[in-house]
């Protein structure tokens, strides 16, 4: 039996999760000081990565990233790039969710709505300025926690 | 100073990661079968919802969802639903990428692109049927892990 025939283990993290934005100035004011998020880089007109923890939130501007990589050295990451509106869920401790809660509002950030779900759970949606569906959510929505 | 005057701590992960699908029978075909992801639930037509560690990866069908919801008592979910390739990235430690790159070959997957980043880390891209581009890097892309 080769290396390559061993079956790999399950996948159990996500990595990067993308958004697509169309003005990424607009949006890195809304992502870096309204939800207070770290920049970990960015290249003006194409991208700004935040770190979270253990992730990574990329925010793209499709029309640069459809059309495929430059020539190389440019490393040579495949094309992508969705319009409309996307989702993200970002966690939040249940005891948090009223700060962050009154935090959008004093920064003029409307709340769409606001669920309690069947299992107890609570979850508060808004909006990015590009109109991407935001949410904040206890864990404890899907799965407890440690 | 009343309790929701109180700075929210710093979003620290990503609950929630989704992707557009335009053929949900296709896409959980792949996701359960070739990525051997854990379907928790899913509702036909709709969505189907992957449980990854302390994560969920949502795949929905944006036909579905840019109508928003249905009446009360369906839950209150704003409306959202992008078309185009979006993205997500899969963290998959550094040893076992062989691995994975060879179980998505024996299934038939082709790797669209295979990049070597210059701190070291290693990615590898491929599709899933509705067109997203998928990746397998390892963490140590983005920082270093315990």
């Amino acid at each position: 039996m080769t290396e390559t025939d061993k079956t790999p283990p399950p996948l159990t993290a996500i990595l990067e999760t993308a958004l697509y934005v169309d003005d990424l100035v607009t949006a890195r004011q809304f992502y870096s000081d309204v939800l207070r998020l770290e920049v970990l880089t960015e290249v003006e007109g194409r991208h700004i990565f935040y770190r979270l923890g253990q992730g990574m939130l990329l925010l793209f501007d499709p029309i640069a990233t459809v059309e495929g990589p430059a020539a190389p050295p440019a490393p040579q990451v495949p094309p992508h790039g969705a319009t409309g509106p996307g989702h993200v869920c970002f966690a939040v401790a249940r005891d948090d969710l009223p700060h962050w809660r009154a935090a959008l509002v004093r920064e003029g950030v409307r709340i769409e709505a606001e669920v309690d779900w069947p299992n107890g759970a609570k979850s508060l949606y808004f909006r990015d300025p590009a109109g991407n569906s935001l949410e904040m959510a206890e864990p404890g929505l899907w799965f407890d926690t440690p």
